[in-house]
C-alpha cells in the first residue's frame, strides 16, 4: 500500500471517530502529506467512504503524476466551492445534514463565512483542526529517512564551513549565501529557511537576518542556524562557533548551554511531558543566573515544515511519542554582547533518543 | 513625515470612517507596509488616537531600528492576547464596548475564537479585512521606485539569459538556479518566487517546476517567468522564447498572445473595470479558437507581495486606479505541446499606462 493511502486511511479513521462524514483538508502542506501533491492550489476530502483530491486547471496535469492513489476532480480556482459541492453530493439521498469538518487552525474567518453561506442548512461545518498535524508529528520510516538525508546535507555544510570556508573576515550575508548555494549544489532543493549567521552582538537577536555590512570579526561568537530541504523534508541545526579567543563569561555561557542541551536530550523520550523536557534545560540555565536570557521555547517538531508539532516549551502541552522528530535548542542571549544556541535534531525512540545531527558540540574555533 | 506615519494616518482615517475604535493589523506584510518591521512576529494597532506596534522578545532589538515612528510594546509570543489587552486599556473609563476591527481575510477561525473568548463582552470584534490591502494597491512614489529598481534587475537577468547564458542544452533547473544566483549577485535579495523555466510540453503547465532532468531541446518554446525581490518589493515578468525553428501553429499562437497582450495594455487605465481589461485579451484569444487554453486571470497587482490587489480576471471586480502596478499576462497552453505567456509589469497612470518591463515582446530565438 502506498504511504499516502495508509495516511488517508488513518485520517479517515479519526474522521469517523469524531462523528464527521467528511473532513476538508485545505492547508497545502497537509494536502502534500496526505496525497503527494506539490502544487499551490489543492484540497483533499476524506471520510469513511471518500477520498477525493481537487485541484484547478493549472495543476491537472501535475496531479495526474503526483496523485495516482485517489479520485481527482478538477475544481474551480476557489477550491472551497468545489469541495462543498462534493460534500453536498455525499449527502444526497440520505437523512440529516452532512457533517463536514474543516481546519479551523488554518481556514480564515472570511473563507469560513463564505463556506457557511454556501453550505446553507444541508451541511454542518465542524471545527476539526490539527488532525493531519497530529498524524504528521509521528514520522513513518520513509519520513525519518528523508529527514536523515536532509540532515546529512546540512551536516556536510557545517563540516565544510568549519574546515574550508571559515567565518572571520567574511560578511554574515556572504556566508549565508555560500551555504545556500552549496546546499543546492550538493543535492538539496535549498535551505528549509533563510540561514542565520549572526556574529557578536547580532547573535543576541535570536532571529537576526544576515547583514551584508556585518563583517565577522576575530575573537567573537557566531551563531549559525540552518537546515536543508530535500524531497519536501526539512532539517534544522544550530551551532555557535568562536572565531578566536573569547572571554571567560562567553566560555562559561557556552558550557552552560551545552550542559543544558545535553540534560534536555537525556529526557527526550516517549511519554515525557513537553513542558518538563523544556524545564530541564530552563532550570539549568536559570540556576546559573541566565533565566531571563533564554526567551524562546526549547524545541519543535521538524518534517514537511521546519516548525511543526510537537512543540516543547513552557506553554506547550502534551507528551512526546516514539517517531517524533524534534529539535532540542536552548540558548542564552546577552544583549549587545553575544548569543549562544546549540540545536540538535532528535528522533524520539523507546530505546532512547537518537541524535540525528552529527556535528560536535564542543566549542569549535573556526 | 515618514511614509509609515502617512500610511498609518490614511488607515486610521478609514478605521474612523468605519466606526471602529481600533484595527488590529496582524498579517505581517501589512505590518511591514504600515510600520517598516521585517521580523516574523509583530502586530500593529491603529485607531484615531492610537498607533501601537507589538512584537515579542526575539524582535525587540530589531524593532528599535525598524519601527522608530510608533510606540513599541513587547508582547507575548501570542500577539493576539497582548493586542487585546491594549484594546481593553483603550476602553478603560469610557461607556460601551470597544469596537475592534480584525482582518477576517487572514485571521484563522481558531485565532478568532480565542480572541472572542478573551474579549468577553467588553470588546466587540468587527470584520474589517482588506483595509491595508486597499491602501497597498495604490503605490506611492517611493514604492514605484522600489518596484522599478526590482524590475531593472529582472530585466538585466533576461538580457543576460538572451545574450550570454542561453537555454538549449541546459536543464530547466540549471537555468532557474543560474537566474537566482545572478539576481543575488546583482544586488537583489533573491527572486520574488521560484523561477519558472518550462520547455515544450512543460510550458503547457502554467505553474511548472523546473526539472533537473528536463534538458531544454532545440526548436521548442520555453516559458520563463521570474521576478526579483529588492528592499521587500517584488517584480514579475514572463517571456516565451524559441530555441530555434518552431512550427507555424506555435508561431501563430505566439503572435496571438502578443496581440492580445498589447490590446489589454492599451485599455489598462484609471477607471477601467478589471473584468473588462481581462475580457479584451480573452476575447482576442477566444476569437482565434484558443479560448479554452487561457485558464487563468489576466493579471494581478505587484508590490510587497508578488500577488496582491487589484486582480484582473473574469471573476474579479472593481476598477483600476492611478498608482496601481499590475501585470498583464495572457497565455495560451496547448496540452502536451507548448505554452506561451507574455507578461509585462505596468504602472497605471492618468496619462496612459507605463510599461515598466523593458524586454522586447517579439519572439526572440535564444
Amino acid at each position: 500500500m502506498s504511504a499516502y493511502v495508509a495516511r488517508a486511511d488513518r485520517l479517515a479513521q479519526r474522521v469517523e471517530e469524531l462523528g464527521l462524514d467528511l473532513l476538508l483538508v485545505s492547508h497545502l502542506v497537509n494536502v502534500r502529506y496526505l496525497t503527494g501533491f506539490t502544487g499551490t492550489n489543492g484540497a483533499f476530502l476524506v471520510g469513511p467512504g471518500h477520498r477525493v483530491f481537487l485541484t484547478d486547471f493549472r495543476y491537472v496535469e501535475r496531479a495526474k503524476e503526483e496523485v495516482p492513489d485517489f479520485d481527482r476532480v478538477r475544481g474551480r480556482e476557489d477550491m472551497l466551492e468545489s469541495a462543498l459541492e462534493i460534500a453536498l453530493d455525499a449527502g444526497d439521498g440520505r437523512e440529516g445534514r452532512v457533517r463536514l469538518g474543516f481546519d479551523d487552525s488554518h481556514m480564515t474567518v472570511r473563507a469560513h463565512a463564505k463556506l457557511a453561506e454556501l453550505a446553507g442548512d444541508r451541511v454542518e461545518l465542524v471545527r476539526a483542526g490539527g488532525l493531519a498535524e497530529d498524524l504528521r508529528a509521528v514520522k513513518d520510516e520513509a519520513e525519518v529517512s528523508a529527514i536523515r538525508a536532509s540532515t546529512a546535507i546540512a551536516d556536510d555544510l557545517y563540516r565544510w564551513l568549519i574546515s574550508e570556508h571559515g567565518l572571520a573576515g567574511k560578511s554574515e550575508h556572504e556566508v549565508a549565501v555560500a551555504l545556500e548555494r552549496r546546499a543546492q549544489d550538493h543535492g538539496a532543493d535549498g535551505l528549509s529557511f533563510p540561514a542565520i549567521v549572526a556574529a557578536g552582538a547580532n547573535g543576541a537577536l535570536p532571529h537576526a537576518t544576515p547583514r551584508r555590512d556585518a563583517v565577522i570579526p576575530r575573537d567573537t561568537l557566531v551563531v549559525v542556524d540552518l537546515g536543508c530541504m530535500l524531497d519536501s523534508y526539512c532539517s534544522d541545526c544550530t551551532r555557535t562557533f568562536a572565531t578566536g579567543e573569547i572571554d571567560a563569561e562567553a566560555r562559561d555561557c557556552y558550557e552552560l548551554v551545552r550542559t543544558a542541551q545535553e540534560a534536555a536530550l537525556a529526557v527526550t523520550q516517549p511519554g515525557a511531558d513537553v513542558r518538563e523536557v523544556d524545564r530541564v534545560a530552563r532550570d539549568a540555565i536559570a540556576a546559573a543566573g541566565h533565566g531571563d536570557q533564554f526567551g524562546h521555547g526549547l524545541g519543535h517538531g521538524v518534517g514537511l515544515e521546519v516548525h511543526e508539532a510537537p512543540r516543547l516549551g513552557p506553554t506547550a502541552s502534551g507528551s512526546l511519542e516514539a517517531g517524533n522528530v524534534v529539535t532540542i535548542e536552548p540558548g542564552v542571549y546577552v544583549p549587545e554582547r553575544f548569543g549562544i544556541r546549540i540545536e540538535d535534531l532528535v528522533l524520539v525512540r523507546a530505546e532512547g533518543p537518537q541524535v540525528m545531527t552529527s556535528i560536535p558540540k564542543e566549542l569549535i574555533v573556526v
